[in-house]
């Protein structure tokens, strides 16, 4: 039985981040609220999170059989050895969830900088505080997260070719997602990341080129970037590079 | 060997969840950074934080032996099988986790009340940013959490003494202190939330009354709420408890 990812259908978001492991698995998987028919549709996600016991807080959850497992993070902590994208070192293994929630809190971040206020409100109607958020975050919050991301890559005592040991895990491709990810909402401010994070500009790199995801990368069933995701391009809440030099 | 936290020694913060979890068992354990003596304090923290490989990207960490674990919902996740606060089902102990991981991201929605902007700013720098996103927050955010939780109480085929499965488990802890936070931050807008989540409200009574717990409680090792953690009580960002009504 194939795993049944549900999430939003319209937005990479928070789901992006399952997809890529199902697909650089070459897992089986139906992406439910982007299929129609019977037990398909937003319908379907809907009816998931409104009946029965056990129902998760929010989409991205996974349904494999009768398993429902629902965050990010929880969901690649089950995938991970069922795809073989997990260390099989339970020390390994629990650095990599480490890193994997630190990514979600990244996430979170980058999410607020266009909704630093309420997530029911517009952002239009709350773009003066992104635009401070967003400052801050590029001044910040994302020299602290990818400094650090670049030096767990140096200090890997296998290479730094992985996050975690010497094979590839979702930490990886969630690494590759972000790197993606600030390229395209904040191009100016992130032009010199290739220089202030080599390690991470070659991981990144290298994920894209890996067959099953360049394939996955290349189709129809990679939603693009939009302004309805967590990273958006909004040219007016984007830096020039230097900006996080001069203000620290 | 006794279990060592690693967390800021002024505050309950995030760290409060992991200690709570090592007092209800009983737990050897140490919380390095308030002590003193070799190998103890801040310096230990840091130190952590700075040298060696696989560090951590921020605390609260847990070492034990050669594992170091870090985030909140990932020790839990360690410790729960080995204190006995986990489900023995694989299915519950996966729907646990991503309760404790809803419960990580409302504790970074409480945190975000007074610091909507930059973490590395001051509140004061932030306030009247503070005031609109603890608004928001209080009328729609928290009925939707604690909403939620109340339901997953409600539909627990074993009963609503506990979140997950007939015994206790670290979600039981976690949501006494997001119960406590709410009361001591938001003690107006706060002040009706056990007639609309009464089994939350029950379930945090039942644990303060645990004995471990209230013994914890009412010792010196419990920091008390303060204005430097994820809740503090600033009173110009609270509210009426009818305000959530009103604008909705």
């Amino acid at each position: 039985m194939p795993y049944e990812l549900y999430y939003w259908p319209g937005i990479q978001g928070r789901g992006e981040f399952v997809r890529l492991a199902l697909e650089e698995a070459g897992a089986d998987y139906v992406d439910v609220a982007r299929e129609r028919g019977p037990g398909r549709g937003v319908k379907a996600l809907m009816a998931m999170l409104n009946g029965g016991a056990a129902p998760p807080f929010a989409p991205p959850f996974l349904r494999d059989g009768d398993m429902v497992v629902s965050h990010v993070a929880n969901i690649l902590h089950y995938l991970g050895p069922r795809l073989g994208l997990a260390p099989a070192d339970e020390a390994q293994r629990i650095f990599a969830h480490g890193l994997q929630l630190t990514i979600t809190d990244f996430v979170a971040e980058a999410h607020d900088t266009h909704h630093p206020i309420a997530t029911d409100l517009y952002y239009e109607d709350q773009k003066t505080e992104a635009k401070a958020r967003a400052a801050a975050f590029l001044a910040h919050r994302v020299p602290k997260y990818f400094g650090y991301f670049d030096r767990v890559l140096t200090d890997n005592p296998t290479g730094a070719a992985h996050a975690v040991g010497s094979a590839l895990t979702s930490v990886d491709l969630s690494l590759f997602q972000i790197w993606a990810g600030m390229t395209y909402a904040f191009p100016r401010a992130f032009a010199d990341a290739a220089t202030l994070y080599p390690r991470v500009a070659a991981l990144a790199a290298q994920v894209a080129a890996r067959p099953n995801v360049a394939r996955y990368l290349a189709s129809e069933r990679r939603i693009p970037f939009n302004e309805s995701g967590v990273f958006r391009h909004y040219p007016e809440l984007d830096q020039e590079p230097g900006a996080r030099r001069r203000r620290s």
